[in-house]
């Protein structure tokens, strides 16, 4: 039980370093918080080391465990308030032979962490086997968009590619377009990726050349648009 | 064209002052952002006064509007990029007979200021009439949900009230429940009450003895649950 007492230890240097995503990539390794990640990463396999202010039971011996102060955990933390429970993990692994994913969502510059993280969470809740994110995504290992997704991006294989790789597959866009049909007259699929576009400008013009299908939901005229996130659950649930 | 130049000018002060609840309680007013949401307020006609960096046209003359530095905007705005448009609105004021209300919302102590405003947001997509608070949620005027609901607030009914308020009416409850039928059984109805639960702990035992239907979505054994907004956009959706 090794106890760190100085914000300017060297691990504790480390881990603050994750919170830039240039450290994250470099290493291969992004910070959780709290007792729920925590768990998940375990499960996972995932989880290289934890700075606590708190006992911990059943930690597994491989996986070095810290005891810190607030003041540390509250330089490592991005929460308001966090939980005394900080850990890196490495980033998971996943098979990108992709014909063994029939029912994909893609996101085009999805920009906001909290809908990013969100979006992930309700892709594994409605069974989809894979999310693929765009050149101009914000980044999934971002602290928002990990603690957004509830623990899912431990479970949902996340790829970063290019849409033009799917054609084989059916690609529906989610868009404001005069081509798009409403939801209920969307032909269903059992091998598709489901595209969701960026909060502010919707999908590019690309991206709506590659549609197969372009769906909308309908809403009333008062206002705009649904947020992403919501116009995202709405369609995963319709199509799953 | 007035002008501003001081930060400790009484008018600014007042204007910071209203991100606080306590003084938009006392005033009745509260802040939003931005040209979008500006050009929603106007058109409300609940804009009191307007702070800005930039030219603004077509501004009845019965709004004030002060020409300030950057300097003030960020003291007054909640942005992390603030837009250069600050204006202090009037609250709303509703009919509140709630016998005119057919499809309506009900929020049980939600907690999270972005869940608040994506839901009141999709609540006037799917053309609900009223979205209902209880007493724990958080401040509708608070500057995230303002900001959230891309301006929705402005054209939606909104109260606080009890639950109990509305047992004339078919309430359904969305709930995690032994009791809870799935979404495609629930009976659709054309007066009802759609109730939405806190982030953690759902809906309260009390508000469960008053449901005529529980609902579920059903999801993945994977993850405990959907976000509360992404459950809210199916349901309503569903049940519009």
């Amino acid at each position: 039980m090794e106890k760190i007492l100085s914000k300017t230890n060297s691990k504790i240097k480390f881990a603050a370093s994750l919170n830039e995503k240039k450290y994250r990539l470099e290493n291969g390794m992004f910070l959780i918080e709290g007792k729920k990640m925590l768990e998940m990463g375990l499960k996972a396999n995932l989880v290289d080391s934890i700075f606590t202010t708190v006992e911990l039971k059943n930690i597994p011996s491989s996986v070095k465990t810290y005891y810190v102060t607030d003041e540390i955990i509250e330089k490592i933390s991005n929460e308001k308030n966090p939980e005394g429970i900080v850990a890196i993990c490495k980033f998971p692994k996943w098979d990108n032979d992709y014909s063994k994913y029939h029912k994909i969502v893609y996101l085009d510059d999805i920009n906001d962490p909290g809908n990013m993280g969100t979006i992930i969470r309700t892709a594994l809740a409605f069974n989809y086997d894979a999310l693929v994110l765009s050149k101009n995504c914000v980044d999934v290992f971002n602290s928002k968009v990990v603690s957004a997704t509830r623990g899912a991006l431990f479970l949902l294989p996340i790829f970063n590619d290019d849409l033009g790789r799917f054609s084989s597959k059916d690609i529906i866009v989610s868009a404001l377009s005069d081509k798009a049909v409403s939801l209920e007259n969307v032909k269903k699929s059992n091998d598709f990726v489901l595209v969701l576009g960026n909060e502010a400008h919707g999908v590019s013009e690309n991206t709506l050349k590659l549609a197969n299908q372009i769906v909308k939901i309908d809403i009333s005229e008062s206002i705009d648009s649904l947020n992403v996130a919501v116009a995202g659950g709405i369609l995963m649930q319709f199509l799953q």
